[in-house]
C-alpha cells in the first residue's frame, strides 16, 4: 500500500493503541499473583450510552490488540482480522464498539516475559509465569471495568480466541450476551498437546534460549522459533490447500540433489519461519502454547463437558470448518452437543472450505455473511452515540 | 528376555548379518556415481534349487537389514518384523528365502555418510551423495546378482518400503513377480514434504551439526535428531491412537504450571526422540527423508502414474490402514487405479486399524492373515531345498 493511498472501502481507517495499567494484583491459577501489570488495547467504533454494544476480540498464538485499521505511521500494518471488522463490514463498526487486546504474557505490548520484573529491574524471562486462558479472561474483565462496559454484547475468537470465548461465558456468565466461538475445541487432543510439546523442545534447546533469560545476552533462539512457526504452519493448514497451494512444485528445473531450498512448500516454510522469529518472543510461545494444553472446562466437573456449562447463559454461535484437522469439526460439535444439553441457544454451521483451521482468518463468503447476520440479530439497547465518547 | 529363553515359537532364531563389497560404480541419480560400497544383508529360510522362492523386505525410515530373528549376543534385539516372518508364519521362511538389506546412505552397517570414504581417507559426512529409491533398488539388484537370484518371487515393504516395492516392478519389471505395497503413497503431498523439510531444519540448524561434517569433531546433533523422530513420531500414529494410548493424562497430579514433561504423550514423545538420537545419524536421516521427497513415478511419465506402470508386470497386494493420515488409503488407491488401468493383477485391502501409519509393523490379526494367505498363493518352482545352501 502507498502512504498516500486512501483508506480502504469498509476499513475503520487510522487508528492507535492505548495504555493501561493495573495496580491491583491479578490471582493466576498457577497460585501466583502478578502484582502489577499492564494491558494495550485498541478499539473501534463508538461505545453506547447505554456501553451495551461492546464487542471483545480475542486473539490466538500470533496475533494481538492490532485486529483492524492501520497505524499513521505503518500504512501496511492491517488488523489480523481488518477483513470482519469496520463499518458496514461483517462485525460492524457502526453498530459495534470493537475491542482488540493483547492478553498477558504476550509480546505485542501487554506485560509479559520480556517485560521489567518490578521486583528485579530485570526482564522477567523464566520468572514469567505461565498463564492460562482463565487468567487472560480475568484481565481482560478488568480491561472492561476500566472501560465502564459491564457486559459484552459478544466475545469472538477464533481458535484459542474461541477459547477464550467460551471460559467468559463460564467465568463471568452475566457479563456476555453472546459467544463467537470459530475453529474451536474444548480441549486438545494428545495429538493436538505433541505438536505444541515439539515446538516448545525446538524453543528449550536452542542453545540460544538460556532457560528463557536470553534477553540480557543479545541473543534470540531463532532456530527454535523458526521451526516452532513451520510445525504449526503445516498444522494450520489443510493438505488439501497445501497440495493446492504449492503441490510438488520446485523452485527450480529439476531436482537439485542437495539439501537447499528444493520444493516451494520448503521456500514457503521456512520464510514464515523466518520471519516470525524476527518478531515473537519466544517465551511468549511456551506459555500460549501452554495455556492452550491446559485449556480444559471439562477438568473441573470430572471431565463432564455438559456438566461445565451449567452456569453459562449466552447465547453461542459455533462455527467450523471441513478442512479444518488441527480442530476439526467432531470438536465443534462436542461444544455444541455440550450447550444443547443445557438448553442453550445454540447456532451451529459447519463451512466448507479448503483452508483448515486457517480458515477462520479468511474472507470466505458464505462464512462472512454468517457472521453477518449473526451479528445483526445481535440487540444492542441503543444506538451508538455518533462524535460522542463511550469512554469514561 | 532372558539369555537363557528359547527361542520363541515361530521365530527364526538366531541370525548373524552378511556383508558383500562391490567395486563395480554405482550410478546414482543425481549423476554421482559411487565408487566402492558394502551391502550389509540377513537372509532367513533356504533358497530353493531353483532359486525362485526369494523374497526381498525393503526397509523404511527407521529399520535397516535386521528384519527377523535376534543375534546370539543380544538376544533382546529382535527384528523389526518379526510378527510377520518366520517358520508357520504369514511369510513363511518354511516356504520362502527371505532378505532383509541395509540401503546404501544408512547407517546400519551398508556404507553411507559416516562411512569411510576412499577418495579421503575421512568419513563421507557431507560429502555422501543424496541417494533415491532408485538407487536403493539398484543396489538390491546387485544384491540379488550376488545371490544368484534372477528374479524375486516378491519383493515387500511398508512406506518408504514400499515405495521400493513399487520402484522394483518399474525399474526391473521381469525380475519381480509380485509386489507387497502396504502404507504407501504413490509420490508424497506437500504436507508430507513439509513435515519432512522441518525435520531436516531441525537437524542441519542444530549447533552440532556442523553442515554434516560432525564425525570428525566427535559431536552429534542430538537436538535436531531428537525433534526430528519427535515429529516423525506425531505423523506414524493416529489422532484416535495418541489419544487412546496417552489422552490427556498427566504424569504427576495436577497442573505443574512449568515446562518440565506433564502430559504422557509428551513424556513418549521425548523419550522416543532421546532413544533415536543416540543411535541413527542425521546425514542418513537427511537423505532418507530426501529419497521419500523424491520418490515419484509419474513424473518421467507427464504426472500420469497410469502410464508409468506401462511396463509393469508383476501382480500387486496393496494394503493400506483406515486411520493412517500420513499416508492415507486414497494414495493406495491411486496406486490401484493406476494398477487397473493397465490391467495388471491387483488385490487391494484397506485394513480397520487406529495405529495410523505405523499400524503396517504391527500384529494385526486381519493384516496379517491377509498376508499369510497371499503368500501362500504365490507359487515356487520348487520346494525349498532342505539342509543345502542356496546361496553359490
Amino acid at each position: 500500500m502507498l502512504l498516500s493511498a486512501p483508506p480502504a472501502p469498509g476499513s475503520v481507517g487510522i487508528v492507535a493503541p492505548q495504555r493501561v495499567s493495573f495496580d491491583t494484583p491479578l490471582p493466576l491459577l498457577s497460585g501466583v499473583s502478578l502484582e502489577r501489570y499492564e494491558l494495550v488495547y485498541e478499539t473501534y467504533g463508538r461505545l453506547n450510552a447505554a456501553k451495551s454494544n461492546a464487542v471483545l476480540v480475542c486473539h490466538a498464538l500470533n496475533a494481538a490488540h492490532h485486529v483492524a485499521g492501520y497505524y499513521a505511521d505503518a500504512l501496511n500494518n492491517i488488523g489480523w482480522w481488518d477483513n470482519l471488522i469496520g463499518p458496514g463490514k461483517p462485525l460492524d463498526t457502526e453498530r459495534f464498539f470493537v475491542i482488540g487486546v493483547n492478553n498477558i504474557g504476550g509480546c505485542h505490548g501487554s506485560t509479559g516475559p520480556a517485560s521489567v520484573n518490578p521486583a528485579t529491574g530485570q526482564p522477567y524471562g523464566a520468572d514469567f509465569p505461565v498463564v492460562t486462558v482463565e487468567d487472560w479472561v480475568a484481565a481482560q474483565a478488568r480491561l472492561a471495568d476500566h472501560l465502564g462496559i459491564e457486559r459484552f454484547a459478544a466475545v469472538i475468537g477464533g481458535s484459542l480466541g474461541a477459547m477464550q470465548a467460551i471460559q467468559w461465558t463460564l467465568g463471568f456468565p452475566q457479563r456476555i450476551g453472546h459467544a463467537v466461538v470459530i475453529a474451536a475445541a474444548p480441549k486438545l487432543s494428545a495429538q493436538n498437546i505433541a505438536f505444541n510439546e515439539v515446538a516448545r523442545q525446538a524453543i528449550m534447546t536452542d542453545p540460544d534460549f538460556h532457560g528463557g533469560n536470553y534477553y540480557a545476552r543479545g541473543v534470540v533462539p531463532k532456530r527454535g522459533l523458526r521451526l516452532a512457526r513451520m510445525i504449526g504452519h503445516i498444522t494450520y493448514l489443510s493438505d488439501d490447500a497445501m497440495m493446492e497451494k504449492f503441490g510438488r512444485m520446485l523452485r527450480g528445473d529439476g531436482l537439485a540433489f542437495n539439501f537447499d531450498v528444493e520444493f516451494q512448500v520448503e521456500s514457503y516454510l521456512r520464510h514464515q519461519g523466518e520471519k516470525f522469529a524476527e518478531y515473537f518472543d519466544a517465551n511468549t510461545y511456551l506459555r500460549i502454547t501452554k495455556a492452550l494444553d491446559y485449556f480444559d472446562p471439562a477438568a473441573r466437573t470430572g471431565g463432564d463437558l455438559s456438566a461445565a456449562f451449567a452456569h453459562a447463559q449466552a447465547s453461542y454461535l459455533v462455527i467450523s470448518f471441513t478442512s479444518d484437522w488441527r480442530f476439526s469439526p467432531a470438536r465443534s460439535r462436542e461444544i455444541v452437543k455440550a450447550l444443547l444439553d443445557n438448553r442453550l441457544n445454540v447456532t451451529y454451521a459447519e463451512i466448507e472450505s479448503l483452508h483448515g483451521h486457517d480458515a477462520f482468518l479468511m474472507d470466505d463468503r458464505e462464512y462472512h455473511e454468517l457472521l453477518r447476520a449473526y451479528f445483526a440479530g445481535i440487540a444492542v439497547d441503543a444506538e451508538p452515540v455518533r462524535g460522542g465518547t463511550g469512554t469514561p
